[in-house]
């Protein structure tokens, strides 16, 4: 276990060592350790490597200076400048927020940015400032249309974080497809099987090879098949490309680069790839307080359900991530081998202090 | 068949024979017919003497003046005054495009509203201004969050709407549950079952019952079960309750309540059924013909996708609804007997002229 402070000051270190500006710095490893303290592994220092094969690759600008280059009273499109996803994103939110003090709501479309992390990282700003939050971002295409045997879409989070009263936030995080790619990944460690509605072969056949991917394959999106309305799935995962990537002027579909430090050549659609972020101020609708009271009665509408067999709880949209916090936060975050030897390796190749267990 | 302009003619004359003014009835007839004319039946003039009873019984106020409540430059939450939903959300959807013209984007939460219809007749509103269309509603307690064996939320539509270029507009109409009520109601008429993963039992089981509802049963959210992500349908019939119900101070959860003119005397959180509209205005964030000629290419990028077998050509949100207008404008609307017979009946207690086949 290593604690989640240590874990955020090496991911710094990291980023500073390759001229990364402090703020940034700062802003990146919280956003992105954040992911590891919440359980999501997938998405925190994992990807640690990957961003820094990026900036020595000169894919991700390490002195980004996002950019406002359309602008309304509530709305923006910034332009990233090439900058980490996981700053620009944060910057965007700020944008959004602002707006909304003002205005009543603020969205902001970002282009020409990265991988941004978790998109809860980014909503969840809102909270604080008795908001509701919206994120979301595009990614490359392993998500196949619904009919299609090819992917088209990313996996394209959505992320609502809603202010409540004595309860902790509502934060719906959630991909478009069936599962996301993060849940393949552990299921390829263990060589497991993935259940049938997760993927397709190369012909768009039903499989439960979790290694479909590699073999040409592609995701489902939420919904899985014909009858249980993957359409819808494959609708959703539209909109968000809709809305990070055709309205802000990133790439978007088939066009949407990838997170490796290789770039093959293809057209391009757009500038990077796209986020869309916005704030809803809750006092425009109805007093803040009175609204988190409402959310209150909500909550403990859902909690005393009846439940399923073998059902002990029933858990708000956001409980899980925030139990694994709790957890996480005192006992520190467990990582694999293989993320710890990458981190070795890359603390060898930049020349900064390994991570020690149990520091 | 039956012209859909006579089958809203017919359902004007309806509206009018109860009192309504001219220019609400026809926003409703023309909304209400406009599910019928894109295939979506359950949502057309089957449910027109529903609004009778609710007329009748005073559930819905035929003189409703909506009025806005709270108010900033980009939003407003609107008191429905207990009018006809069809009406009401098409007014809320006016205002957030107005405020969109001004400040870039325009939001409005609905509460004292009954049912609105299909969505998209509301969201698609503001493709005729360059602007990409929401709306939302909630509807009764169908459906069961993950884990739970009661329903608590609604089949919470999510419509968005996006002009484009040279195609049919992209509009994703969607409940938030595996499958809309309206698929479990074509499998009763004809006894056949339903596929796993729609319903589950009064005890939380699988079931494949067409009338498992009937049976204190409930519908499962899109996903449908936990390997396949329910807990995503779940989190979006969610963020549409609390958008819906508990931003604009409507009723939500257990206490939406249903379309039936007999409401059974149980504690209240608000007023109402809720909607949520808003308005993205595009030339705000990108000149709105680059953004049309982009979403062309967006369309164009998957319908070029390889397709499963069997699969002669993957459908953009929206099509098979437009490809069933345009079969329906030209050869008219099929009604089944039950719908015929009831509409006969409500010309008989109304004292208006009968609809004819063929006319």
């Amino acid at each position: 276990m290593i604690s989640h402070k240590h874990l955020e000051h090496f991911t710094k270190k990291v980023f500073l060592s390759l001229g990364i500006p402090d703020n940034v710095a700062s802003i990146a490893a919280e956003n992105l350790v954040r992911a590891d303290l919440r359980g999501i592994d997938s998405h925190g220092v994992a990807r640690l490597s990957g961003f820094v094969r990026l900036i020595k690759a000169g894919r991700i600008n390490i002195n980004a200076k996002p950019n406002i280059v359309y602008e309304t009273a509530s709305t923006a499109t910034l332009d990233g400048d090439a900058g980490l996803g996981l700053y620009v994103a944060n910057e965007a939110m700020k944008i959004a927020i602002q707006k909304a003090e003002i205005c009543g709501s603020g969205w902001v479309a970002v282009k020409n940015s990265s991988h941004f992390g978790i998109a809860a990282s980014h909503a969840e700003i809102a909270i604080g400032y008795d908001m509701i939050g919206m994120a979301m971002t595009n990614a490359s295409p392993l998500v196949a249309p619904a009919g299609a045997s090819e992917g088209y879409l990313g996996t394209n989070p959505i992320c609502v974080a809603v202010p409540t009263g004595k309860y902790k936030p509502f934060i719906l995080d959630m991909a478009t497809s069936a599962a996301a790619n993060g849940k393949l990944e552990i299921a390829q460690r263990k060589n497991a099987p993935i259940p049938s509605g997760w993927a397709q072969t190369v012909d768009g056949k039903p499989t439960t090879n979790a290694h479909a991917l590699k073999d040409k394959g592609s995701l489902l999106p939420l919904g899985s098949d014909v009858d249980h309305g993957y359409h819808k799935g494959y609708g959703l995962g539209s909109v968000v490309d809709i809305l990070t990537g055709v309205l802000s002027g990133a790439n978007f579909g088939a066009w949407v680069p990838p997170f490796v430090h290789f770039l093959d050549v293809k057209q391009s659609v757009g500038e990077g790839i796209g986020h869309f972020v916005g704030a809803l101020k809750i006092d425009a609708f109805q007093p803040a307080d009175e609204f988190k009271s409402r959310m209150d009665t909500w909550i403990e509408g859902v909690k005393n359900l009846r439940k399923n067999e073998g059902i002990d709880e029933i858990l708000i949209p956001g409980e899980p991530e925030f139990r694994a916090e709790e957890y996480r936060l005192k006992y520190g975050v467990p990582l694999n081998d293989k993320v710890m030897q990458d981190l070795d390796s890359l603390a060898q190749e930049l020349v900064i202090d390994k991570l020690t267990v149990n520091s």
